[in-house]
């Protein structure tokens, strides 16, 4: 046996869920199917019971204790009833549960120890003709049943693990990984995990996967899958560059050094407010935090919380850097406050700055920049460098945190981060002081200061 | 008459030669040329004499007192004959002058209150069959002198005198301006002063005159203006891009409100040490000087000296700026020491610094990017961010103060420069250390920090 292969198998050994859980599952499963069935028939529906999600694949990872029912109404139906008609059977199945929203409503509730979520969806004929997202569920379910082994699904098991090793997985826009569907789909298409990471080693990015040779559209993405049921979605849509990278760097790792490390990493120590002064001290780096205490951010669903928090994370670097001060890194965090977290090469400039001006000899546009400066007794100049006037004008923030304090506006941000700048609710951190942040963040500023991946 | 009529006129009254000097001029050169006829004829010299330079053209700004007397003799001569019979012809004429060295020897002597240039040359059949420049000079007096009337010989005046004023007058190294014949031949191209002024408030560089139409060689100059007298060179080479926009912005300056105050700039006050420290506080920048003191620099000759110092504050400017010290403004001045003076907008940085590897996927170039770092203690990371690979690894210098101390080496000098900072014979000045600089360049200093033209 391969070195490679003893570490697989005491990773199965770890993930493979026992013959225990599978029955009990099985069991819990059947009893969730046939109430829903009997809350059907209870109320004259036309409608039938699926069973979707990584335990109805037999993919899940030991101890994952999910279990997702769908009800499929026919498309005739009108969307109200559809959702009247579907929380009425979720709140018979689970009584215990609450609606929940997502594209539409749906009942999640605990039975017997499993969390469970019995959504209503459209049986319509095939993923292209999908009302909302969910339709779309039962047809990856169909598809993976007469595709995945046991064997796959054991692989398939061991990669799910490898991505949450390594911290690129799950579909979430926090993120950015990816989901146990994507992971299904890419073992299926390589035949295996080791022939996935054997792969994803050489990876060209773009990588473009179509199992079903759909070859219709075509995506602007580092890694394409396209959907066997529908052509026209990419399943790695979601997926960044920086996961595409991460798994291809690991699978290399793995390559040349199997470790079951990899599978389970521990969560860091976090660093103490001590620690970070000492961090920024050692790098002789200026740091930069806004911080946003408002719950109307806090509030936000983390899916749509951190696509603003990047959003705005990008404007305030990218404002920063128009002005010259030169950020090192830059990351966001959010728990219950939010933090856009800057690294400064430079946070501090002088009084003026070089403004340079038109050639001397474009005419109109040169005599015009000369005449508005020739009498400001606030610049210097204009003055003659080569063929052009210069002056030096005063500078309208001569500090990275004044510009965060005054000027944050003019970035472009997230639409609730926008709107907390607008009425002034955010606090802005410079320097040593920024060392309040370990309190709620020290596992991530952990990893900022240590970032070995 | 008009305002500008009014000025030119006042102007004329102060530059244009006293009768009484035209005569004494006269009196005086017809001497020189009788002395050096007879030299000639005492040796039994195969050689003729010429009065060149604008005392001969009639071009001179009153008090003036340059004569040049060149004697020229037949092309078959040997050059060292050349040379020995020459300064035996300018001793004899100039018992109390000394010889000096151009490309070839001359001799250069006071003579009744003149300072006279006595110039051995060969008497070429044109202009192109020059065997040293100094042989090109007697076609350029013969050009003009047929063609140069009293009146265009008195804008000659005017436009040397508002050169003079302006700054651009002289065809040095350090001053890369206008040299006499140029103002000359600029003068008659366009028929006037006043009519080359209007042209020039016009011009769109590259600006190409060629008054006789020789049209063979092509020059990347910003003004053009090939010699009459040899279609192979450009008479405004030496003139910066900076001289010709300053000479385009007065032109407009002047044309819209004439004043006399052009033509005579008076001297500026010099600034001291306190000013100096005053007015970096005020702009809030960084100063930084390197001094060098050695009398190997300092005795070379103005046309060596400035381009020297001028590439190599290019350097020192390039190596400051890719190091990440960004300058706001540099100069360089020479007297008794020379001087690279820089002012900045940054001079420390951090500890460490980005440094950002190739992307994942680029097989081998990526893998021994990470292996070489993946163990060093001494650099963050390898991280990765987006699709690639990045350290932040320690900066070699922090302060815009060591790298000119520790690395000035490693940047584009002047040669005279280069030997100097090889033995480290220089000094670096930071911040207000540089007030000390007052003492020798206050003047430097007063325009450089009120650069107004």
């Amino acid at each position: 046996m391969t070195e490679t292969d003893a570490v697989l198998r005491a990773v199965r050994e770890r993930v493979d869920p026992t013959a225990t859980e599978r029955e009990r599952l099985r069991t819990v499963a059947d009893r969730l199917v046939e109430r829903a069935e009997a809350a059907i028939d209870e109320r004259d529906l036309d409608a039938d019971v699926v069973r979707v999600g990584s335990t109805a694949r037999g993919t899940w990872v030991r101890g994952d204790r999910d279990i997702d029912v769908f009800v499929r109404f026919p498309p005739s139906l009108e969307r109200d009833e559809l959702e009247e008609h579907g929380l009425a059977v979720g709140n018979a199945v689970l009584p215990n549960g609450h609606e929940e929203y997502a594209e539409h409503p749906y009942v999640k509730g605990e039975f017997e120890g499993y969390d469970v979520d019995l959504v209503p969806c459209y049986a319509v004929e095939s993923a292209r003709e999908i009302r909302s997202a969910v339709d779309r569920t039962p047809f990856h379910t169909d598809y993976l049943a007469t595709r995945l082994d046991d064997d796959l699904a054991a692989d398939v098991r061991l990669c799910k693990q490898f991505l949450k090793g390594i911290g690129a997985y799950g579909s979430d826009l926090k993120t950015e990984g990816f989901s146990g569907y994507l992971t299904e789909l890419l073992v299926l298409e390589y035949g295996g995990f080791r022939a996935l990471l054997e792969a994803a080693a050489e990876w060209h990015p773009p990588v473009e996967l179509d199992p079903e040779s759909h070859g219709e559209a075509s995506f602007d993405d580092p890694l394409v899958v396209v959907d066997p049921t529908d052509p026209e979605r990419n399943v790695a849509a979601v997926v960044s560059a920086a996961n595409v990278a991460r798994l291809q760097h690991y699978a290399r790792r793995f390559r040349d050094d199997p470790r079951e490390s990899y599978f389970f990493t521990s969560a860091r120590d976090p660093m103490d407010a001590a620690a970070v002064r000492a961090a920024l001290a050692d790098r002789g780096t200026r740091a930069l935090a806004v911080r946003f205490d408002d719950e109307r951010l806090a509030g936000l669903v983390e899916d749509q919380r951190y696509p603003q928090l990047r959003r705005s994370l990008d404007g305030l670097v990218r404002g920063l850097e128009e002005r010259g001060f030169e950020v090192v890194r830059a990351a966001t965090w959010a728990d219950e406050t939010a933090v856009l977290f800057c690294e400064l090469a430079v946070a501090e400039l002088p009084a003026i700055e070089r403004h340079r001006g038109p050639p001397v000899h474009v005419g109109e546009h040169a005599a015009g920049f000369y005449e508005k400066y020739a009498d400001d007794d606030a610049v210097y100049g204009p003055y003659i460098d080569g063929d052009r006037y210069v002056v030096e004008r005063e500078r309208s923030v001569r500090s990275a945190a004044a510009f965060a304090e005054s000027e944050l506006e003019s970035v472009a941000l997230g639409h609730a981060v926008e709107r907390l700048v607008a009425a002034g609710d955010y606090v802005v951190l410079a320097d040593a002081d920024v060392a309040v942040l370990a309190e709620e963040f020290g596992t991530e500023l952990a990893a900022y200061f240590d970032p070995r991946p």
